[in-house]
């Protein structure tokens, strides 16, 4: 069932004892979703906790601080930036009992028995901050770090095109709430280990150009990132954006060995592409500027070749080239 | 003089024929400025034009579309973004002779026959804009371009310390008003030219580490540039940012070599160092978390020893090391 911001907040006020669920390889928009949730709840002077199937990287320890750790048992389930319960891993069957999603993907399947869902709105945090405004909690400067890491992190620091008038009003009201937006934003986007900047510099070596340079793709064998010290997944993770930003490119690829014939495509694109519809010939999605997919089996070649090959494709069908 | 927003309105109203003067090495604050104000002034029925002594970076193109090219003999000089006539180069004394400054550094030397100065902003566009609201002309997507140009690229898209709930607010109005802050975005902060990312490459195999890891330099010296083809001041500029990106970093310098005997050193800062001061040391300025200064003769190395030395030393008056 579909429901409105104040719907889904008579919901939260007649409930208790909640488990916020976050997203696997989660984001800033995921984890500040849940921890501002989490913690305006806790402020209502009801208990929950927020956990994510997968470890939170160090960056974002200072969400932390929005909520306390409390010794309950969980009875109600509130999924946040969670599009399908697939994206929960190992806490897909909590997943599959949620009472409540609050999600912004267009691809949500509406696997909650209440869902709340603006597929216009840049972050789902935009969401959470209207249901905590409804909810009648304050914005603390723990709760604005939250929404503001959303915000930002899901647009790129207000780069993209999903950026909204709406999403600026919310970072200018979080930062008039004390949210720390130059560390929010130097850890990030700016802040890199000297991993990174060797990773960047070897993966930038071997760019691959399809569609007559509309179209370009970097590899990161497992080899590769193994054989750099200090590296971790946000480092590769961090990768994607790369290909992208060179002159004439409408779709950038980045292709990670995740494991041995396990292959995850992550795409950027401009206006003129829709890269969610690509990654859904392959059973992935996203959105339209950002969307990834996953190969398994074969060689990490073979996965790039089917990749191109479906970007390519999809240049063509723009009438780029 | 200083004067206030009202009187800045004021003067302008009174005047025509207005020449209006842009910094060298332009960036998108003081473009912005320029082709705002003279966008406005045109809209209100009066003769204005925008000029910079250096060529303007194609990627600010769309900027030109805000102005009317006019043919007049211009008698009103307002400089925009320019904290001393020396940054007018060839056009100094043009800018000796200037009636209004609108400015938003600390360093600014009050020139002008009235200065309005604003250091607690952001982005000198933030104050053009309010001089624009003051005459009451209103933003269409040109101007509204022009504006929202200044306000991300001064504050490195909402990134920086500096940003304030203003400059959230005004973008959120511009964007409202049409700016087409994707485009802006990705061509001042995305986009990079296959030379680029190959003078990135290049630099970053050569980062040198100062003072326990808190100073990181790095060196462009001509020749590199030289060896790169489709290379421009652009790119070689945006290598400013990189040391300060590395974990650890408080000072991150970036020394070019501009022509033989001539090195430009510009550094970034986190919360902890006022680059501003270093700088002054050397006879140059700007602002706490990003400044610049010059060095004339010897080599680029002896350049460097003396930079990073004075870097050194501040971070041991910080009591960092």
């Amino acid at each position: 069932m579909r429901i409105d911001v104040e719907q889904a907040a008579g919901f939260l006020r007649e409930n208790d004892d909640f488990l916020i669920l976050m997203h696997a390889s989660p984001d800033g928009d995921t984890l500040g979703c849940g921890h501002a949730l989490c913690g305006a709840l806790q402020r209502m002077g009801k208990r929950a906790c927020a956990v994510c199937p997968e470890e939170i990287p160090h960056r974002f320890d200072y969400l932390f601080r929005a909520v306390a750790e409390q010794e309950f048992e969980p009875t109600t389930i509130v999924c946040v930036d969670v599009a399908d319960t697939k994206l929960l891993g190992e806490m897909k069957e909590l997943g599959d009992r949620a009472e409540l999603c609050i999600d912004h993907h267009v691809s949500n399947t509406e696997y909650a028995k209440r869902t709340l869902v603006r597929p216009e709105y840049a972050a789902a945090c935009e969401l959470v901050y209207e249901v905590i405004k409804a909810l009648g909690v304050p914005f603390d400067r723990e709760l604005a770090n939250c929404i503001y890491t959303g915000t930002a992190t899901d647009t790129g620091c207000f780069k993209y095109s999903n950026t909204t008038v709406q999403t600026h009003i919310i970072a200018a009201e979080m930062i008039g709430c004390g949210a720390e937006f130059a560390m929010i934003n130097y850890v990030n986007f700016d802040l890199k280990t000297q991993g990174r900047i060797r990773l960047e510099q070897e993966v930038l070596k071997n760019i691959s150009y399809f569609a007559e340079g509309h179209v370009a793709l970097v590899s990161v064998p497992l080899a590769l990132v193994e054989s750099i010290p200090d590296i971790d997944s946000d480092d590769v993770g961090a990768l994607s954006n790369i290909p992208r930003q060179i002159e004439g490119v409408d779709i950038g690829i980045c292709v990670k060995e995740k494991k041995k014939g396990v292959y995850k495509a992550s795409m950027r694109s401009s206006e003129r592409i829709n890269v969610a519809e690509i990654c859904a010939e392959f059973g992935g999605g996203g959105h339209e500027r950002a969307a990834g997919c996953s190969f398994y089996g074969g060689t990490i070649e073979e996965a790039e070749e089917k990749i191109a090959e479906a970007a390519s494709r999809a240049v063509k069908r723009a009438g780029i080239i």
